[in-house]
């Protein structure tokens, strides 16, 4: 039940809505958001702006007027975009059809579980994991059923058969992350093919969150994924956002890539959450797609170089433990001995002025451990991983 | 059923997604959207671009980089800039607690109606309406209840029996919509309190949907609203928009006004939907709020004259039927023998390139009406206005 719950005496909420959790990663942002000198490494963003061959052509649309409402599905040029994009990374042939534009990654999950589940419905989803997914979908009166992946420093790993066994006569979906916010873990392409076969034979949707495909750390330019190995015919939904390749977090724009014949469906669910996404959005969207292959490109780079320096400083303590991630630009670590992460993160904000994620924000999968960004300034995260290491030793 | 249904077979979608009615506003718009020489008064928007000391501000935050998430509940700038747009134009006390800004109007409705209304609820609305209300209701599993305004030339009027009579254990809140789209009705003062005594004793939430209250015909400077007369402790949930007043209807911002104690709850269902608006995009809206008083003025007095020039030329047809809107900016008319107004609505369009709304959109109670906006260029207005009555004349 929601904390603030008892100051809604009388107003006779929606029991869904009033007992919604909070999400544990902003009630520690929340804590110490102003902080003076704080390293902010706790929210899945980077720490560069959106850059101006991105940003220019929205601000130009906007001055110039493109101020109406739009397509619900998205501006044409935008989604023939997509298809070049997915194209050139994913070598599938596409074209503007299989696309709809969403205000955010966020809304293309929310829209995709209105297109195939409801009050009743179960889907199941692997966690350690973001915790937008579950609520999502229990705000909207269903349930959402974890299968929790296994730990060890060598790596997450999934266990398929508990996976299947998690599938009840009302599940609906199986919601799938890889590579995973916030473990890192991604699934091989035996692994998914393996998932697409019980979807197939349970007669599951998959509603497939690959957002950090190209944030991959692996053999090969990116993670693998369904589309390498997904029929014309099977029932996947890929929810995507600008967010995280292309510095657009404040632009709550993302797409859903489906079946044709579903459009006029996700339209509909558009049409009556949001009514579309601002046309001069779309504008530098279409410029990021576009353009962007450098900037992503530089970005990996970066975050490759990131995630070893903060492994390096966190396994020197010989009190942290962690599997490599083999994407997205997350550190799930634990420290011995640690058992409550958020008050944990809320004393090393205070202590070290270093912000993490508590892994019980993740699910009570993820408690013991804590969420590090490493998508950031690398001064800045050897400056972290002093501060953290200096931590841990004193609280030996 | 929706009738892009029969290519669905084998997609096991959610039956409320599926059946989701395509809006009939959006279907008239779709077969003429780009035909050379249109009229275009079937959309709910003027034909002004957002002004530039509005776009101005958002254009220069995008480029200054401020792209990253921000607060769930909106910048403490924009909401206390709300807060001062209500003391100005409706006299009351207010703060920034009191608002929550939404990804548009539409949203602000969806969120609205995730706090208090769910699978098997009900919600009492009037008729005919906005479709979007209706549906978003029916999309989350809940039932929509009409009760139908009635209609003479001297006006529509709400019988409040009847409104009453729809309640049954199952309604959780009445969605009121003053002055209305797209009838023109507006509630008086004595309505608001008859319809807030209602709620009172039924134990019923109000979602109140004021968003034209400044563009008002009548007596004084706004529409009579429910913040007239409501206490503390009432149960209101103020949905609103800044698509209509200042020309920002492709942003896709708005806010809901609500009790400050629902906010944990608002803020939740902001994180699980879209997770927030895009600050660059809020500082525009501050500055509409804080600049646009003249703007709105300006256009308000446009409307009123518009309002004229399309009355005084479809009342000289002697066969055209309809209530002079009290406030909002539309034109809801019949035609003596015309009751298909899918079909004619086209054929309107074909033969006098003036696009309008067909009554179907808004209901089985506006069969035989077609919906005019009249917040356009004066000139333009008057053009259609002669094309239309030829169009009646011949049809005759």
């Amino acid at each position: 039940m929601n904390e603030n719950a008892a100051g809604l005496d009388g107003f006779a909420l929606r029991r869904e809505a009033r007992d919604a959790p909070a999400s544990g990663i902003v009630e520690v942002f929340q804590y110490a958001r102003d902080r003076a000198g704080l390293i902010p490494l706790w929210v899945g963003e980077g720490d560069q702006p959106t850059p101006e061959f991105i940003s220019r052509p929205a601000a130009d649309a906007l001055i110039g007027g493109e101020t109406f409402y739009t397509w619900q599905q998205g501006i044409p040029p935008l989604r023939e975009a997509l298809a070049r994009y997915f194209t050139r990374h994913f070598g599938i042939e596409t074209g503007p059809h299989d696309y709809i534009v969403t205000g955010s990654g966020m809304q293309a999950i929310q829209l995709a579980l209105q297109a195939v589940a409801g009050a009743g419905d179960e889907c199941v989803y692997l966690a350690p994991a973001w915790p937008n997914f579950p609520a999502a979908l229990e705000v909207a009166g269903g349930k959402a059923v974890p299968v929790e992946l296994d730990f060890s420093e060598n790596g997450w790993t999934l266990d398929l058969e508990r996976l299947e066994a998690a599938v009840t006569p009302r599940t609906r979906a199986l919601f799938i992350n890889t590579p995973s916010n916030p473990t890192g873990w991604a699934a091989t392409r035996e692994t998914l093919s393996a998932i697409l076969d019980i979807a197939r034979r349970r007669d599951l949707w998959i509603v497939a969150d690959e957002i950090y495909s190209l944030f991959w750390y692996g053999e090969g330019s990116r993670a693998p994924s369904f589309l390498d190995i997904q029929s014309p015919q099977d029932r996947i939904l890929y929810v995507n956002s600008f967010s995280k390749n292309w510095a657009m977090t404040g632009w709550r724009v993302g797409w859903i890539k489906a079946p044709p014949a579903l459009m006029p469906v996700l339209e509909n669910l558009v049409q009556y959450s949001t009514s579309g996404v601002p046309q001069f959005l779309q504008r530098g969207a279409q410029a990021a797609l576009d353009g962007g292959d450098d900037f992503v490109a530089e970005h990996v780079a970066r975050a490759a170089e990131g995630l070893d320096i903060v492994t390096t400083a966190l396994r020197a303590t010989g009190r942290a433990r962690f599997a490599r991630p083999q994407g997205a630009f997350y550190l799930f670590f634990a420290i011995d001995g640690v058992t409550d992460s958020m008050a944990s993160a809320k004393r090393i904000v205070d202590e070290t002025g270093v912000g993490l994620a508590p892994g019980i924000a993740f699910g009570p999968e993820g408690e013991g451990f804590f969420r590090l960004c490493f998508n950031r300034d690398l001064g800045q995260l050897a400056e972290a991983g002093d501060r953290l290491q200096r931590y841990i030793a004193a609280s030996d």
